[in-house]
């Protein structure tokens, strides 16, 4: 596997662009994307668990029903189209049905996905001129990818892409991706919303499998603030372009595949949660020899979602207190008195819990340890052979001033 | 019911004392409490659920067992003898033994309640000097029982109080209380620490009933952070001077009873919640005609404790979204096309969405609303007859503040 640059448009047949459609107040933010394979793609996606779904999760899930291949997705940020009712529903489909006539293909091969403020009607006019906007705009190239990325920020303050090849059969197969973060974000199923695009020929039931297993050792163990959004959407189209031998079966190319949707996967999520609302660093926290996988889970996403070890590990206090706790209301039986705890970053290493008991440590090294920007906890059970890692982000002052006044 | 003033000295027979022992850096912060009955007492009490639970709590959990009258509980803040391992149960034991020869007494009729930071052992000289401290400073009176409350503080900052009396058969019987906050509060069974006082006479198991009952619907409905405190203890004693006939059955006596003891719990866990770190204002979650109670408890909880919700009210921002989303990740299935959501204060009451729709309402009045010190939020779910109340506090700048350094 190889890592590249570019998104969405890394792999062969997709487009795609990003354009200012007028949606959001300030101008110089963009606010629609289109993402369009030039060939039919097999796709799969993964949805929230939320009860209160928005209008396009609740269209992706029927077209994803139907089994048909699909060829394109729009997006737009600013507004989510949630707690907007029927119209809601008409409002999307119009999205859906100008894209799609712009695009010259039938609606119901065009996915659509909505971010940011839940409860407000979504401006037709301004959306339909958007959708001429962006098949104007459509292009190939790692610059297009990247526009594409950019339009579906919100309180986002990088665009998030990612994308790798793969060999396959001799045929080099590539799997691109972009997604979004920043706040409401816990996801459950799938991410706020992200895209992976390739040219592998996959089935569909393979495809689903790939997307909904890797979603749950990537998107589904991050956290920035326990708030599961009710947009999340994580879709993957492919259109077979690499003419590699069709994957029907789970052999070693399966294998191969997973491996490379995972990594990819994996390395959006995180940077998603590094990149949560305000947060000033990454929190990773590794659970070892748990006696289960679900476990090791709970424990892991226990730590990450605490609001106490995040303001913590924003003051890069070492309060190890914090972190037993958080492992102890996790719903999870484990024995306290064996845990061992750890603190690592590029700093270095420190343990603070020894046998459930909290040391006298060196409490210079362990603030130098927390105060970088990527700081991993560590975990270590001693009851079983299982292991997760899960990734959030610090609270910060920064994260209660976004959200204290987010519609303005 | 009448409310009157005082806490766990209100009622008969029931002395305490709150010091400076040494073990707070700052002088003028109290840290140590002792709250004794005459007599011994019958006794009841809920503890934390969470894994890892802290020497004291092991040490109530014991003593409730037994099913011994029991006579005092010395309290110090500070420092929360969790995951200290053997040597912090040594030390727990020590503190109650030492208390029990400064009051003549048994050292299996005497509670202990720790609170502080998690992982560091307990100064044993200043403990041990600080029980005789505490019975030279012991007393009745309103003021003496102020001096406990004040005592048990950590980063609270009002005490937390209340007593009332009910007439049982012609006799007065009295139910104080005192309870703190204000960070780690999520309880699951109990609160942080609270005491209750009262000289009805009543069995152990009936008590027991009335203590474990009210918890669910006062200290278990409210959240500061939802992080379930290692040292959740909330414990009764009722010493039977008030000369009542003892409640011995589920009579009228002890319907009475148990709406005073809720009354009190209630009090005390909506001051906790007011009172939670950083927090300006209170904020209630009314949640009314859910399918089922257990529904009412889930989306109520879901609302307050969302870090998006919290920072909104900071923000006097009337951002619907988030509360709906709340509910819609809470658990429960419901359907959000029906439900209608308000928000009400003493500045008025606004409806912001209706049928699962956001309105465009007077988003002036809505920010008025928001501004007050209590704030509550009323959702319809129109799916049944049950209804449940929780209680909450804002996600503010100071939170952060107090929680990014809280040890030092």
């Amino acid at each position: 596997m190889e890592t590249i640059s570019g998104g969405v448009t890394a792999a062969m047949g997709f487009q795609a662009a990003g354009v200012y459609a007028g949606i959001k107040k300030q101008k110089q933010k963009k606010d629609m994307a289109l993402v369009y394979s030039t060939v039919p793609a097999v796709a799969a996606g993964t949805f929230t668990t939320n009860v209160v779904k928005a209008a396009p999760v609740k269209w992706d899930m029927k077209l994803m029903k139907s089994g048909k291949k699909l060829q394109a997705m729009v997006i737009n940020s600013g507004i989510a189209n949630a707690c907007t009712g029927t119209k809601g529903d008409l409002d999307n489909e119009t999205m859906a049905k100008a894209m799609a006539k712009e695009l010259g293909i039938e609606v119901d091969s065009v996915l659509t996905a909505s971010t940011g403020v839940i409860g407000r009607e979504m401006p037709m006019d301004a959306i339909v001129a958007g959708t001429a906007l962006l098949k104007e705009a459509l292009s190939d190239g790692i610059e297009a990818g990247h526009m594409a990325a950019e339009s579906i920020m919100t309180t986002d303050t990088i665009s998030k892409e990612c994308a790798v090849t793969i060999e396959l059969g001799g045929k080099t197969v590539t799997i691109g991706a972009m997604s979004k973060g920043s706040g409401m974000i816990h996801p459950n199923m799938a991410t706020m919303i992200g895209i992976l695009t390739t040219d592998a020929a996959i089935s569909k039931e393979l495809l689903q499998e790939v997307i909904s297993e890797s979603v749950q050792k990537s998107f589904n163990m991050i956290s920035v603030d326990r708030d599961t959004s009710t947009n999340d959407t994580y879709v993957a189209l492919a259109n077979g372009l690499a003419g590699n031998e069709e994957i029907t079966t789970k052999n070693a190319d399966y294998a191969k595949f997973f491996d490379a949707v995972k990594y990819v996967s994996t390395t959006l999520a995180k940077k998603m949660a590094g990149d949560g609302e305000g947060a000033s660093k990454l929190i990773e926290a590794r659970v070892l020899n748990a006696a289960s996988y679900e476990d090791a889970v709970l424990l892991s996403k226990s730590i990450i979602t605490s609001n106490l070890v995040k303001a913590a590990v924003f003051g890069n206090d070492a309060n190890c207190g914090r972190f037993m706790c958080a492992m102890g209301y996790s719903g999870v039986q484990f024995n306290p008195d064996i845990v061992d705890l750890f603190f690592e970053s590029s700093e270095g290493k420190i343990m603070v819990v020894e046998n459930g008991i909290g040391l006298v440590f060196n409490e210079e090294l362990a603030t130098k340890i927390l105060s970088s920007k990527e700081v991993t906890v560590i975990a270590n059970m001693k009851a079983g052979q299982s292991t997760a890692t899960a990734w959030g982000c610090d609270l910060t002052y920064d994260y209660v001033k976004i959200n204290a006044d987010y519609r303005s």
